[in-house]
């Protein structure tokens, strides 16, 4: 039942897609792929080896896109429309991309769910690398990305819902900064992501009694008495 | 690329899992199924056909064991490991159920992964129905459910914790009482779930001043001035 496929056995009909989140100069962003010789934008995918847990195929496809291993990602939704995927759009794409045509019998032409992860990543450090279908891979404003292709606007606002809900649930969002920070850094972080101004006082209130800060050296900037203090998350004791 | 059986194309490599809760008597219950000529349990599942979208395959399989239609039901997880299902395991369950002896390149024989759902219904609705490979379909105090086959008993822990995260954040309890009930009856659902006390006061504070109950006339019991009220859930205004 599996499909070869560039020299591997993959699972046939389910792909995996990924929002790849990353913070920067107060934007969230995500990494999108321009597939070779069009204008058409994608979240990056790809396929389930045989040989592969589900989680490590997810893991594999980041690192392919990004360099980075034991990265914070999560499954968020399956998308399983039977008619998510145009297959018209499919044939004009891996035309222009591979110049292939491909028959109807093809097992990219049969009905695929896809499983979508979201990621959390440390912008500074990722390395942003297409794949063979795209001639680029970069990172995109949340708020200004145009159309993506079949459902992959969908899979993006999804994304976006659940880290919004996850964020302060989870605490996910230390995913997002490099190692150590500042309190403002934080803050810029949060309120970036949900879209709203967060009182300061508050914020840092709420933020220091959850046990899960360390607050070390002052950030030297020059003015040393109006330095902040820069931060590392230590993580907490139980999580659902 | 599907698979036909039974008269239907399926799509392949893909089931969908279904953790049933119920509420009843101050316990948190779910359904599953006991195989035919063994005493393997499992929670109901089933397969997608090509004409269906993912939800709609959920909702059917709901519907086909319990009877009931528009039942609150989430995607809650993915089971893909490669050794999540035992392969002899398989073989014997379909021998037992079946008289059938399962050849390797059989359609079952392949990898599958599993969607897993998590249902939220009103007792007192449903019709618990066996599907042709279970001779009965029946309700488990979530406590003292025995071991269930392949990963099904992950399937139930990760559901439950799933239920219990999204209890409050979601409101989505209220799919298991009836339409009408007493504040009692809410908090028992509540502690029931939680499997911890809450205090009286605080929780009935906090639950109306969510804006999500309609209070109605009192329950009639013969002490008039004893009888609670009965509320009804309404909805609230946003979710994300």
């Amino acid at each position: 039942m599996s499909t070869k496929t560039r020299g591997y056995d993959y699972l046939p009909g389910i792909s995996i897609d990924c929002v790849i989140f990353g913070f920067h100069d107060n934007q969230l962003k995500i990494l999108l792929l321009n597939f070779k010789n069009t204008d058409w934008l994608a979240v990056p995918g790809g396929f389930i080896k045989e040989s592969e847990n589900l989680e490590e195929a997810a893991q594999r496809i980041l690192e392919e896109r990004t360099g980075l291993t034991n990265i914070y990602l999560e499954q968020f939704y399956v998308f399983g429309d039977r008619d998510r995927r145009d297959n018209e759009m499919l044939k004009s794409l891996m035309k222009a991309v591979d110049g292939v045509e491909l028959s109807p019998d093809h097992y990219l032409m049969t009905r695929f769910l896809s499983i979508g992860y979201y990621a959390l990543i440390d912008f500074t450090k990722a390395n942003p690398t297409p794949d063979y279908t795209s001639d680029s891979c970069q990172w995109y404003d949340i708020d200004t990305i145009p159309t993506l292709i079949y459902d992959h606007s969908a899979m993006v606002k999804k994304a976006l819902e659940t880290l919004r809900f996850f964020l302060d649930e989870k605490l996910i969002g230390f995913n997002l900064l490099p190692e150590v920070f500042t309190m403002n850094d934080l803050q810029n972080m949060y309120e970036t992501i949900l879209d709203k101004k967060l009182l300061r006082t508050n914020f840092q209130r709420k933020m220091l009694s959850l046990g899960i800060l360390e607050r070390l050296d002052k950030k030297m900037t020059g003015a040393a008495n109006k330095a902040p203090y820069l931060y590392r998350f230590v993580g907490k004791e139980s999580n659902v």
